[in-house]
């Protein structure tokens, strides 16, 4: 457990606290938050995608949390993975859950709203209220399905960029996210170098192997499968399921550790009575069934075969040499991977370590021992609530924000 | 490379041999080679299956290779893997492929035809030729489908047991295979523990983890997500291919390494002209594609559903410890495992070996060091072939067979 020295707000004196799970609990939530909508690129001024297509108009859904200081010097985006969105903390009104990262984000947790101004989006491709595959296309006015058209991360992010302008911010804190958060992470570092002060690249890679692209294909193939998937024209009629819930099951596997699986599940039998021929026998079975029927009620198939794909052909290195593309990079870099991450396995962070390395770049690396496999990112609250606001707090300190906003109380 | 002391037949003179590639490629192929069919079980003397049902007639398709000696001493039994069958060796009339273990079994190779009888066949539930879900259910007159009773990996090994009886043999050399092959290898040595003098584990495990189930289960579920699936009811209509596609996509994603994906496909684009939207793009997707597409023209989703169930089920512990079970076994025991196999990691092998160990079993454990995955089984051709004449040949030696058929020529 290490010790902060903590210059308490109201006293100005010095006090010992060490982060521990006592302090998490203390960390309360949000309560309450909202959606808005952000609104850009009408025709004629359509937005130009990395294929050259033109899209338009696109809106994006974003949330914020905490407040914006007088300097405008505090805000941290937050970049979600594969089928999260905007709602990243609080919760909606009449729901029970709380948004995806609300563990980590609020006041006294890894990202401090009393603190920072947390800023998250819903992706371009996504299903949850920012422009996507299921949205309408002003063109036809049906919805696009494929007709959408693809769309990249290096989109993903310039999208993002244009909502920190309309947010009339022009230098983020920090940019934060795992998983496919962590390629945005990486590629907000290069596509505009000098828009932010750090970057949390989490269980991520800077480009996708062979398995990874395999595991993703084999997603894809079953959701097109599916015979309600009809081209991706289901909109209106049954949607494919089946397939989406193949994807997403292949998808948890993934997601979870030999050692996880076998702590949680073991090879205990499904509680049931005799069970018919090829239903579940095994927990696991039932809890992969459970998580596949879950899935596809809150996402869309086509935004799955898009993002997927945006996944995919992301490559940060552009073909060169990475650390030849990281020598523009000029923030600050924080990496954190973890042991029994399979699917982005260590190996990967420590590329994108070595490779800022090369290029000069100021960076932190740390393998965090889990067993909870990729999950980890989601579950090992503790552990990177320490190394984050360590992290952030060292960026600010750097960049002349004690005496800022909500920071008067932090010293090391 | 490890140097033999052979004795020639001709001159009886002792020689110093290796076993290289060179000698691998004078092990000569078997030629053409045709099945077998035993048929048992007709009622009112049905077959009684572990789950108390009943099941008759049943046909088993086998083949042999090589030559029984006078003591009838000389057979060794090979079994299959998930989708193999009985056609382990030579060539079938008109094919251009060998059988699935060519490289391994045939004049001079690891499993010597010279020396050795080599017995294969195709397990129950499987679809070629030895009775299944889609053999004709006698008291229908219509294909089984899911009416084909629950069957085990131990009702796979009593099925064998009655065609070594059939074949008039009292007890085997040898009990060898690979993955689920390597189940019915362990479960011979429990089940029979007086007719089996050795057997070869490989890549394989005494059960399936969550994980192992988990990725079986998501295969059954993209087929039976097949709306051609009907229940286990396609005979005669459009079979459930794309579900069955899927399933053999996602096992061959388990039977490679991340290396050695990376070593066959890198991020390599696919050849084409402008790729169709969620068409291939890289030549792994496309390889998966071939190898799906491929494999629903030689294998039945039903034979799928069941063999994945049997080995999900199957546990050599029978709910004791390991080594409990294993105090009956009399025969010595080989355990081959891969380092890259992740599919069945050497840890489960080393579970084998320590619980043989405890139980007092004369056993031998080598830990291939290959980038092939679990595919190494069927790729790792020299070391195998190494080990396994060894082997084969200390089993032989102990059980005065030098001097019988065809091991005049072989000493140490």
């Amino acid at each position: 457990m290490s010790k902060l020295n903590v210059v308490s707000k109201k006293t100005n004196r010095i006090a010992r606290a060490s982060i521990s799970p006592l302090d998490l609990e203390k960390g309360q939530n949000l309560g309450l938050v909202e959606a808005n909508y952000f609104n850009f690129a009408s025709p004629p001024d359509e937005f130009r995608l990395e294929s050259g297509e033109r899209l338009g108009p696109i809106t994006v859904a974003y949330e914020t949390y905490g407040t914006l200081n007088d300097q405008r010097s505090n805000a941290i985006l937050i970049v979600h993975a594969l089928t999260g969105d905007a709602h990243a903390a609080g919760f909606h009104r009449g729901e029970e859950k709380p948004g995806w990262w609300d563990n980590m984000i609020g006041p006294g947790k890894a990202f401090d709203t009393d603190r920072y101004f947390i800023i998250c989006s819903n992706v371009l491709g996504g299903c949850k209220g920012t422009t996507g595959p299921s949205s309408v296309n002003p063109g036809t006015g049906k919805r696009y399905g494929l007709d959408f058209p693809t769309i990249t991360i290096s989109d993903m992010v310039n999208i993002q960029n244009h909502l920190i302008d309309h947010l009339n911010i022009e230098q983020l804190l920090s940019v934060a996210g795992g998983s496919m958060g962590g390629m945005q992470a990486v590629e907000w570092l290069t596509a505009y170098p000098k828009r932010l002060k750090s970057s949390i690249v989490i269980a991520s890679a800077s480009k996708h192997s062979p398995q990874q692209i395999a595991l993703n294909e084999v997603g894809r193939q079953a959701i097109m499968a599916d015979p309600h998937w009809k081209g991706g024209h289901y909109y209106g009629g049954q949607a494919p399921d089946k397939g989406l819930s193949v994807a997403r099951m292949i998808g948890h596997i993934t997601y979870m550790s030999e050692i996880s699986m076998a702590e949680k599940f073991g090879r205990r039998p499904k509680e049931n009575g005799k069970p018919q021929k090829f239903s579940s026998d095994f927990e696991v079975e039932e809890y992969l069934h459970n998580r596949g029927n879950h899935f596809v009620k809150r996402f869309d198939a086509n935004s799955y075969l898009y993002i997927t794909k945006a996944i995919d052909s992301f490559d940060a290195s552009r073909g060169k040499e990475l650390y030849e593309v990281f020598r523009e990079i000029e923030a600050k870099v924080l990496v954190l991977a973890f042991k029994s991450d399979w699917l982005y396995p260590a190996s990967q962070s420590r590329e994108i370590v070595k490779a800022c390395k090369l290029a000069g770049v100021d960076t932190t690396y740390c393998e965090i021992d889990s067993t909870y496999g990729h999950d980890a990112f989601l579950l090992e609250v503790e552990e990177e609530t320490h190394l984050i606001k360590h992290f952030l707090h060292k960026v600010s300190l750097e960049n002349g924000m004690v005496g800022g906003y909500g920071m008067t109380d932090y010293a090391i």
